[in-house]
């Protein structure tokens, strides 16, 4: 037997599809599901338009922990909607103000050795515990709660060697602070970050979730840690023992790249705006007076991370003109802190207490005024993320934020005159379990009701391709076009994420706000023409969705970004390549292609008349088979639907309920 | 000496003019301001442009209690303006998330027998420790903090007397609820409403806060209890015992009107949708199920009420499905509630607790999914009032909502089988004074700096009357024009409060969208003309400064709503009115007023010429010499300058830094 690493163990153990070399594509298996109310509500009504009957996992969870502020009906019809599609759909139900989901799920769900797949990108926190966990979009994790696998490029395996103990007053988030000053963000695409070594003893469980979580900062596929004695510890103390199993990789295994950290050797470190890679020690940047301290989220999540503040402040107040906002990761560590007396400490600081979720860390709440210092303890400091266009976010761990909230200015925790607090994890810490809800048991009485508010609708249906597909170019645009300028994002257009109809109103509108109008208005379906890399940026669903529901039934491009063709094919959207295409068709041009379903399987080869011009042109594909099947059927959902009634006459588990 | 009632006593020891008979105006001394953050930046733009030195109050305080949310820079920019302000202008500044200024104003700065006018309508609540406190409009108040009377309409006074003791599952709330029930909204608009009666020695100063804080719901001028040994207790509590003075009635006063209400026959009371007046027992609407159970606010303060709930709940849990929102009242409540073990209780029972604020009293935050049930301890329950368009949001006391919480659905605290908990007020309550800042010693060394975000724009500079007034008619509009026509509010609006500039492209928006360009592109000053009750609604200033602003200086009506012809004044827009005004004037018309300020001294006739149509017409208008002598200044602020430099030849504490 060749020595394993960790992530080969968990990668082979999970292999459906491909071999494990580096590059090419590879299926896996998911063991559990995580998604959260962001980006939940669509993958709900995925599942809804695939007609799934019951989620084919060990473990789904949906968690409600982003959008907690309700200012209207949008955000508690999002929650009732989603708890009922977790009944319906056989998924557990973490309700609002139960916390966030990566920490909670670590806690109650976690189990060394399994996959998980959420649609967060910061679901890989998980790896902490031994489990392959990574984040992807919403519909390819409906597709794995569906029972498929997961694809991805089989990554190189980098190994992280931690060694010896951290200095007082230095955290595990300085660790990864050092991992992003040395290889800064996207130093880690194509990568699983394997940790090892014998400064891991040191590390607790949460520790460990916060390098691997901001793992996604340096662009990892995944980050792994092995279950040692002390994640045993982590689950013994959840009341999961039986759910231990010890995972680590074998001595002398080999990795692609290998790296040491000396924890002696690290000091306070902060990223300054408006990036996670660009850090440097606290005390370069110390003095500079601040606005705010914000100490939450999945980057700091764990008992010890605000039991610090409250033990560094106790004989202390906040400083004047400073805001020391305190988001409790979850009602369970609230509960903990406040019965052991560090809610009472924190609010006699002046902290201000702030409910259990993810809050100020995605831009819901706590935005810092204008051009002020914030330091926080998130993940990431991009900029407007906090919600303020001009803010000035600092990423630091709850030891720089707490010294510097008392001091009103920048700190190394180092510079003060206060000895290092120990902190004990509680030996008997309170357990709430009530706010999750069970899936029911299978099979129902009746289908729970799926209760959609005003803003809530259904996915619109998608049709197979025609025998003939005749378009109408209704815009052509230029090169680089990113999906923010197709499907733009922000407070205006957010709230409408799980109503794709109105939704649509806003595709294009800052590139050509005449553009919906006409489609709408057009008797047909349409076409764009579009120059090379289109679709570049964010992996966004809806620059898909959205355009498909004006009628786009057809690009044509010089070039793509990856993931946006593949969203155009799982949105049942023709992408063809043609050079120069925006010197060879017109707005207003009709084009017509002739059986596309029977060409795309002849070849890499469509035949495009224009019409208008009474012209021949020939565009190119790169489909896959699969990806041709996706797009004669309409689209990923109806190929799914189509798949699942093909294979099961008989109702199953997986169909029962269509 | 006649006998005197309390109001009279109060009234008396202020009045700098006029006569204790109602419905004539008097003239009062106010002792003591509050203002919150969502009024007051404008109050405070408006001291800035009077050129206030420093507040001529014994106290005056802003509070930051409103917008707390912070999604983006607006709110904390407001937040630093303010602060900034509060020093600028010698005002004490209560941080965000200290707390509710109704509570937090009783607790630390109200004293029996004085004067406290507000910039939010239930200022009225410190009428529970002997003050005469009552709300008013934001420039009504800044002219307070410079020193100048408070003119109101004199009030008839009708004693409410309280007898007996109250059941056990009935409290102060179900005692309002009771007056609303009798008498509706509006039942007591002209009236002060004075208790009085052996019932009060079971009223804690707390409990009358509750019933004081809404007689606003009943439209009160204000709501006044004696200072009795409960009042000393209270203060005392507070480190405040030197405050304290006994105010009552003098024996055998005479009052406009006397009610009597035995509390030993009180039930709970439930307030339905959609008005604080639509009353009935909570056995009548009993078993429906509800979505949400809310407790906090400024009509269910104290600390009793959550430990209320905290002491009902302990052995149970929040139901399924159901979310108790706890929102302290502020953070010395918070904190004591944290101390005794409350806010661990709630915690355990599933219960989501929030900062302490405002919230969702005031559509921040907490808004219940559409058309569920939502139970609250709030004074309010207008239509979407909770954020939610389709809402259904009733009225009731702690005891009421954590009953209901438990079973699910609405329950008469009654029915439940457990004991009345009995709840004592800490006796020695932690006292934490440290989120106020006070103002500075004066003189200053130098001015404190006006903080303004780029959402923050100093009011504009407005100009005396010209010798030659030439208008051209913007707008012509019907009958009953309300001021929500005029400067609508919600969402979109609401933002740019403290941006006249900005919430102006608003005015008239849904009435003639093209209006704002119309008049921005017009090269001049214009004039708008309406029918009859011109202005009515709501109080809101935006409806006078901001078309100001666009370039108005004369509105032509057939009749006015009487508080937006004071705010035209105000801000320097003459009011004229004309017989069939729509009839005589067209669109376009071009209009001349010679000597408008000499016609004002003249008499109450003005004479318009209507040069496009070669026409005289008479204008009327009833304005006192004081609004003349304003309008001729240009508008209160101006005219408030022009006294100040007039009267004070040597620079004083009013007017030092201009």
């Amino acid at each position: 037997m060749p020595k394993s690493t960790l992530t080969h163990q968990l990668l082979s153990s999970h292999l459906v599809s491909g071999k494990l070399v580096a590059g090419t594509e590879i299926g896996l298996r998911i063991d559990q599901t995580l998604t959260q109310d962001a980006t939940g509500t669509l993958v709900m009504l995925e599942l809804e338009a695939m007609g799934l009957g019951r989620a084919q996992t060990d473990v789904s969870v949906q968690y409600v922990d982003h959008n907690l502020l309700q200012e209207d009906n949008k955000n508690p019809d999002d929650h009732l909607f989603l708890e009922g599609a977790a009944q319906r759909f056989g998924l557990w139900f973490s309700r609002p103000g139960n916390g966030v989901s990566h920490p909670l799920h670590q806690e109650r769900f976690g189990k060394p050795g399994a996959t998980l797949l959420g649609s967060d990108s910061h679901t890989c926190a998980a790896g902490a515990i031994g489990m392959l966990a990574i984040g992807a979009g919403g519909l390819e994790v409906a597709m794995a709660i569906a029972g498929q696998p997961f694809y991805v490029r089989m990554p190189q395996v980098w190994n992280v060697q931690l060694e010896g103990q951290l200095p007082d007053w230095v955290s595990a988030k300085d660790i990864i602070l050092e991992m992003l000053r040395r290889h800064d963000v996207k130093g880690a695409v194509g990568w699983v970050l394997e940790y090892s070594g014998g400064g891991l003893q040191n590390l607790s469980a949460m520790d460990r979730h916060v390098i691997a979580n901001m793992g996604a900062e340096l662009g990892a596929t995944a980050s792994v840690f092995p279950s040692d004695d002390e994640v045993q510890r982590f689950l013994a103390r959840q009341g999961r023992a039986s759910d231990w199993i010890e995972i680590k990789a074998d001595a002398g295994a080999t990795y692609d790249r290998h790296e040491l950290i000396e924890l002696d050797k690290l000091e306070p470190l902060i990223a300054k705006p408006s990036s996670p890679g660009n850090v440097v020690p606290v005390r370069d940047v110390a003095g500079q007076p601040i606005y705010q301290a914000y100490v939450g989220s999945s980057a700091n999540p764990g008992y010890r991370d605000f039991a610090m503040v409250a033990e560094m402040i106790r004989d202390h107040r906040v400083a004047d003109g400073v805001s020391l906002d305190i988001n409790p990761t979850s009602r369970q560590i609230l509960q903990n802190l406040a019965r052991d007396g560090h809610i009472l400490t924190l609010l006699r600081s002046g902290a201000r207490l702030h409910q259990a979720g993810c809050n100020g860390c995605i831009g819901m709440g706590q935005a810092p005024a204008t051009n002020r210092i914030s330091l926080r303890t998130v993940p990431r400091n991009f900029p407007g993320r906090s919600g303020t266009r001009e803010d000035n976010v600092y990423l630091v761990s709850p030891e720089t934020a707490t010294a510097s909230a008392i001091a009103g200015k920048i700190t190394d925790p180092r510079d003060t005159d206060a000895a290092y607090p120990s902190i004990r994890q509680p030996e008997n810490p309170i357990i709430d379990t009530e706010q999750f809800s069970a899936p029911p048991t299978y099979p129902p009485a009746v289908a729970a009701e799926l209760i959609k508010g005003p803003n809530i609708q259904s996915l619109p249906e998608s049709q197979p391709l025609p025998s003939r597909l005749e378009t109408m170019v209704m815009l052509t645009v230029g090169n680089d076009i990113s999906t923010d300028e197709i499907m733009p994002a922000g407070a205006r257009v957010l709230p409408f994420r799980s109503n794709v109809s109105r939704i649509a109103e806003f595709v294009y509108i800052d590139v050509d706000p005449s553009y919906v109008t006409r489609a709408q208005q057009h008797d047909g379906v349409h076409a764009i023409v579009g120059g090379t890399n289109y679709g570049q940026g964010s992996s966004r669903e809806h620059a898909a969705i959205a355009p498909h529901f004006l009628g786009l039934r057809l690009v044509i491009a010089e070039s793509y970004a990856r993931i946006h063709l593949q969203n155009l094919v799982n949105f049942g959207v023709l992408p063809l390549t043609v050079e120069n295409a925006c010197k060879q068709f017109q707005e207003g041009d009709v084009l017509v292609i002739d059986h596309p379903g029977d060409q795309l399987d002849a070849g890499h080869e469509i035949k495009i008349e224009n019409k208008t011009r009474q012209q021949q042109i020939i565009g190119q594909h790169q489909l896959s088979d699969r990806q041709s099947e996706i797009l004669k059927a309409g689209g990923l959902i109806p190929w799914m639907r189509q798949r699942s009634s093909n294979q099961s006459p008989e109702p199953t588990a997986g169909n029962l309920l269509q």
